[in-house]
């Protein structure tokens, strides 16, 4: 494909020459010749003087380069343009049920709908239309799926799980396992049962090997648009907002509710019973145990305020320095460590 | 059902009108018309005035609320009672091998139990009455399973793996790979063989997508009527005592030892070769890396005791404060920060 | 089996009665009459007074026990030798491709190849000789596996996926899902395509239900006889150099690249785009967020030098105290805590 069609196909500018042919994209590093790549961050543009690309999208305001370029409002909006472009999405599956798949009674399927080998599908179970069940997932009875559904190889949805529109599973997901609820008594922990269940709203992808218990009463909910990466870990009764960014390994404990656009770096976690507001920013590692305020950032375990926090963390190494410290000046002072304080 | 006919099946002394009729338990927080709702906890005692509930079960010493109530010894434990009254445990399978399924020779099924699609069950193996198999479950060879075994979809059982009695497996729970165990030698890492097992005893119930590796030698060992939330990982040749509770994504090094109703909250790891002792109680996101004794709070990673961390993390946020604090005095008093002191 | 017969076999140096009968191998804490153990820490040694143990493997200096010993340059390697002896691997399963099993079209198997029940390959897959495909097993299309290749029960390995010979996947791992990336607009979260693979060299063995995410360009690396652990997440674009050793539960950002034989306990983790330096060690819990220099060791969260991190959390329990020394300090000299300060 020449440069020129790419500046047509994607809207963006064509600076220099249009008939550059362009065989594929590449990132920056490792580019191979005839690919276009981007640069979003300014402080990358240096590697173009070595790239092997023939091409690059940059913002319309950037300096002239070597390479002929694409200018664009938002590179990295074109560039997964540019990837669409040479790499269209394949379905990898014709629609149909495969002869080795298993539905049950009551089930309807909605058209343009593949359903994979050993692929297992319960009873009174509706999933919209073009949906793609990878093999080896397990759909238990009475679960309702929207259209474009996603399942890959291993996925488990328990009955009677509500999963909307445009929903992508990663393989080995699990919705609506129990919840880890017991009441201790004295002879042994007694298992609340669980009959509520997991509402995924629209646009929702999670990723592999995730887990989102049921409620115990009422719903888990995963609101629309947000994204969960691997691992992550869901408790019963939890409520995410739309628009959520939960990196791979968070653990949100039972109850727990999330605002809109709420961002949780990898392996942070939440306690049960929380509330964090829209917008919040959570760093990784964190640990909350109270409830976060709409747009905080927040990072440590047990969690502090950003800022404190980065404040704080400096003067941690340095913490054996101040005991010596303060042991010179008792010494200069002529006080004892063990003369009791009022503090 | 009416109310009065409640308090007669749970045993629980009825306040109010009899006659109410109760259609549903409901959380109450979100109760429809007509629904039953509990207070536990006087804290909550507030939101009866506004909640939608038609009766209330409450602890025996309640004071009057408007609505009719349910007066229980346990009011929580009533209210699970309440739970499976209008929500009985369905099977939702029929006994029997669905023809979908792969049974290995030498194997055998006790009564009522149900096979279901795609499940594959080794060579050898022993199930007791009443199980139930999930679709994709997996079993290898010569694993022994005792009665009342229920196994979600995509469960992995690894060969001879000792199961007991009413034992649960969520969704995607590994039991019995192999621990992580490597000889560094100066041409790479050399694997230990792993020929010891996994032993899960009675009334156990394990989180979605979990894992228990085998032991090297021996056995790992999870204790009657423990719990282990989702993502928990148990490290090859640990021995869990009876009645713990693990929450989610909680991590055991290999070998480690845990005593009686342990409970460690969410994201709490800890090395190898350790103890906890009976009744510990491990906060979320610990890290143990001693020796825990009995009924002992730990808190913090290094962990240390959980009143003297509650102290610590509160003085934490403060410590900049403390250097200038410091610094003031050195200035006050004539001494040099890098004027060297004896600690 | 006689204990000389077995000093032959492993190479070992006999002291004492060869004609000792060994049926089997066992730890030393819990060995059972008639079995072999061994010591490789002069620590335990002393466990040797009351082990039932028939024999064991000690070093070569080592002085003269009650038992029968064979004597050996490296305990531990000569031990492994002996389970081997005893416990040779079993293959379980016959060559042949169950009758259960899907095979797509274009897919070449090499000879001695067992698939298992259930199992599904994709099209234009290539396996290479003498590998193991457990139940429900899901290999998607266009993948290549070399010899020797064993993957346990619910394994996934996504489309396009390159595997080296003799890897091991552990029950429940996914290999080339969906990397974590959005691109936050106004009106949501914009999937970034992910049109990059995964490569796994020769000798890798992964841990049951680890993920390890394709990269959106290029692929995600793992080197040549590293080992993961369980529950391990590898972000895409990932570089994980040779002999890496990887515990359960670590968690790695997107693009971030580990050196040769790097170490990480259990539940670290690193943000992504970072670089840990050949042979670091990065101990459990500890959060990486800037470039970690070879051979260097880390702990922490976030991460500071190993040995600073222990002088200073030994000291953070007593920071309360300190706080009440400064404000008897001050106090004594007569300067308030508000007291504005240069630093």
């Amino acid at each position: 494909m020449q440069l020129a069609d790419i500046a047509r196909a994607l809207g963006c500018e064509l600076r220099g020459d249009g008939a550059v042919e362009i065989v594929d994209v590449a990132a920056i590093d490792d580019a191979r010749p005839a690919t276009l790549t981007f640069v979003a961050d300014p402080r990358h543009a240096s590697k173009l003087a070595t790239s092997r690309a023939a091409a690059v999208i940059l913002p319309r305001d950037a300096p002239p380069v070597r390479l002929a370029a694409l200018l664009a409002p938002h590179p990295y909006l074109a560039f997964i343009g540019a990837i669409e472009l040479f790499h269209p999405p394949v379905r990898g599956t014709a629609p149909g049920v495969h002869p080795a798949a298993v539905i049950g009674d009551g089930t309807t399927l909605g058209p343009g709908t593949s359903i994979g080998p050993h692929a297992v599908v319960g009873r009174n179970v509706t999933i919209g239309r073009d949906a793609v069940l990878h093999p080896n997932v397990t759909i238990y009875d009475r679960v309702r799926i929207g259209d474009g559904f996603t399942a890959h190889a291993g996925v488990v949805v328990r009955e009677g799980v509500e999963i909307g529109d445009r929903v992508t599973l990663h393989a080995g997901v699990v919705l609506g396992s129990d919840g880890f609820g017991y009441l201790p008594l004295p002879d042994g922990n007694r298992k609340i049962p669980h009959i509520g269940t997991v509402v995924i709203e629209d646009d929702v992808e999670i990723g592999a090997n995730a887990t989102i218990d049921r409620a115990a009463l009422g719903a888990t909910v995963v609101g629309r648009g947000s994204k969960l990466d691997n691992l992550v870990m869901v408790g019963h009764g939890c409520r995410i907002g739309p628009g959520c960014l939960l990196a791979g390994q968070v653990g949100l404990g039972g109850s727990t509710v999330l605002g809109a656009r709420v961002m949780m770096g990898g392996q942070a976690g939440a306690a049960g019973h929380l509330t964090i507001g829209d917008g919040a920013q959570i760093a990784a590692q964190t640990g909350i145990h109270r409830a976060i305020p709409a747009r905080a950032q927040y990072s440590g375990s047990p969690a502090i305020e950003g800022g404190v926090w980065r404040r704080v963390t400096a003067a941690f190494p340095r913490l054996p320095e101040l005991f010596r410290r303060v042991r010179r000046l008792e010494q200069r002072v002529g006080v004892s460590p063990d003369e009791p304080g009022d503090e």
